[in-house]
């Protein structure tokens, strides 16, 4: 029989996720398993707890990977501390902002979108009109939003949030990894991520962080959370305590993974990791401004790892991503939602901010220019 | 920095599940990614779909994995098939079926629970009884009850169920591999599986399948489907046809897995599968029976992959499980929910069920009585 795999091709991989992923992390997946209830998944459950906690910079107890990729992290921070009625307050400017809408309006919230300029961030003083103008049960914001290379003064919102007393939840998908992520310091009480953008882990977990807070509202539901699987309170007994409750079947191959991706960071240092993936943002900035290529986001809101621009006359966006993957091997990303067609999304995220990579692509769009 | 992947014990798996995983799999895990948009996954996702139908034994098109473990499969049945108000059906006999009831309450459907005693099977003409008795939207069974290890009829129970015009959704997570799973012959609507069972692939996805009749109600829905990442029309949207749409990032790694997986076991041939299972259950039983371990379940309904055992007399279960894995490196599984420290539950599935790990298993719990 033919095996696909064997011929699949070698994509260095520098869009807006999954990237790059480092060898040890392929040997992780691919260690011999051993049960989701065994003593040996459970201490490593919990290094990979502690690890967490590390990177969201957080005390956080409830801090795991939930069994799904970043959208089931969405949906877990939702379906938990929502129910019917309940106002939100959804800061918008961007697709990610848009999913959030989505998701927390099919859970019967009361939803009022803020909503921004898709390409600007997010202005405090907005955010403070509308807290003052109603009373919210929570206020979602998205960190790092990745269809529009942004990110958003998460701590600056979060202390107008805290003063009017709502729960603060903070998209950092993206942003984690990459860039500081200091949750206790921002006074998020809730945050989701994902394995495969700046932790260079391949997809399948979400990364949770709920506060004390947070698990107080959850105990407050008048009704149970209206998703078995992403159950906070059923997880939480299988992930915490002295004696462990089966819930699902964890995904242990991919917990592997995130344990060694997370190792892989802390080693760096977070401060270490951050400044690198400064580094190969202005370094591919510059490569691609010479070759006439425009950021799309103003300096001083600009995503490190992950970055919006504009081609140079008379070069097709599309044509160009199709040729850099079928003659150069990498893929980058198109615009999303009303930016489709308008600009390139270039990810330099986890190992994917190395010199290496981001030197072939620049030389790789260089030969589909010139 | 102490690697803990490199201490983890090495254990052969013959609980309930994650079963055993062939070197080739493993591989598969390991091999490179490409993105979730890559035309080079576009064309495996179409490989796995049809992978999926032949094991499935449908014509179904709505045929693909979920992005999260076996639970996910059933959340998205109900979340997707069920809305609030909804007369549904759930025949139980085991821990599954009581999920299940779970699952479809906190949707607000209108639950009825036929109950059967654990251990035996659901009986058809009590099921006829209900269906009489009150007009169903759905009515809902587990083929293979991995906490009792009873088969039940799925194929008498449909026909009924097709009698009355409900929809038929059929749990397969354990019996998908391991004995005959016919779909469109058994007039089943929905159904879901899981990976790490008789497929013998990592827990991470769950497969699963909707009939037409199934996307006919979906598309009937009053109100959006309460769950944006389970949303069984935008997954189709990423899952099907020309032109792909992004609605997550898939986990693609644990996808190659179940493609290398999948294929194993269609190179086998399925009736050699099934044989082989049901082979390895008998040498199991024989093994066991004469260390006096005696099958907790009648002849003419027990489960070919997944075996109870009661203990001779003088044997701590708890003890047995803890010295079989500790000093034996072997897991399997003690009772869930009313039967726990009551039956041992011991899987032969996928790669567990071959001659040497099933005598491996055998010598040792002789080792551990005599």
């Amino acid at each position: 029989m033919k095996n696909r795999l064997a011929s699949l091709d070698r994509v260095l991989l520098m869009g807006p996720g999954p990237s790059p992923v480092a060898d040890n992390v392929y040997a992780a997946m691919a260690t011999p398993m051993v049960g989701h209830m065994d003593p040996d998944f459970i201490a490593l459950m919990d290094t990979i707890k502690e690890q967490l906690r590390t990177v969201f910079q957080t005390k956080n107890t409830v801090t795991m990977p939930m069994s799904g990729t970043g959208s089931a992290g969405m949906e877990t921070a939702f379906v938990n501390m929502v129910e019917r009625g309940d106002s939100v307050l959804i800061l918008q400017n961007g697709v990610f902002g848009k999913r959030m809408i989505d998701v927390a309006t099919r859970l019967g919230a009361d939803v009022t979108e803020l909503g921004f300029e898709w390409g600007t961030p997010v202005i405090p003083d907005k955010v403070a009109e509308a807290l003052a103008a109603k009373k919210y049960d929570l206020v979602a914001i998205v960190h790092a939003e990745t269809s529009t290379g942004v990110a958003n003064p998460v701590e600056a919102v979060g202390r107008l949030v805290k003063e009017h007393g709502a729960l603060y939840l903070v998209d950092c998908v993206t942003s984690l990894g990459g860039m500081e992520v200091a949750l206790d310091r921002w006074g998020a009480d809730i945050c989701y991520s994902g394995t495969q953008k700046c932790l260079s882990c391949p997809p399948g977990l979400s990364p949770v962080s709920f506060s004390n807070a947070a698990i107080e509202r959850l105990k407050r539901r008048k009704a149970k959370v209206p998703n078995w699987y992403l159950d906070l309170g059923m997880l939480t007994s299988y992930w915490e305590g002295h004696k462990r409750i089966y819930h699902h079947t964890a995904p242990i191959s991919m917990n592997y993974a995130l344990y060694q991706a997370l190792a892989n960071l802390l080693e760096e240092g977070l401060p270490n990791a951050y400044a690198r993936h400064k580094a190969m943002h202005e370094r591919l900035l510059a490569g691609l401004g010479e070759l006439g290529f425009k950021p799309f986001v103003d300096a001083s809101c600009r995503l490190p790892m992950l970055n919006l621009v504009t081609c140079p006359a008379g070069v097709d966006e599309a044509k160009l991503r199709e040729r850099l993957r079928m003659e150069h091997h990498i893929e980058i990303g198109g615009g999303l939602g009303a930016l489709a067609g308008k600009v390139l999304r270039i990810g330099v995220m986890g190992e994917g901010a190395r010199p290496e990579p981001v030197d072939r692509l620049i030389k790789a769009m260089a030969a589909c220019v010139r």
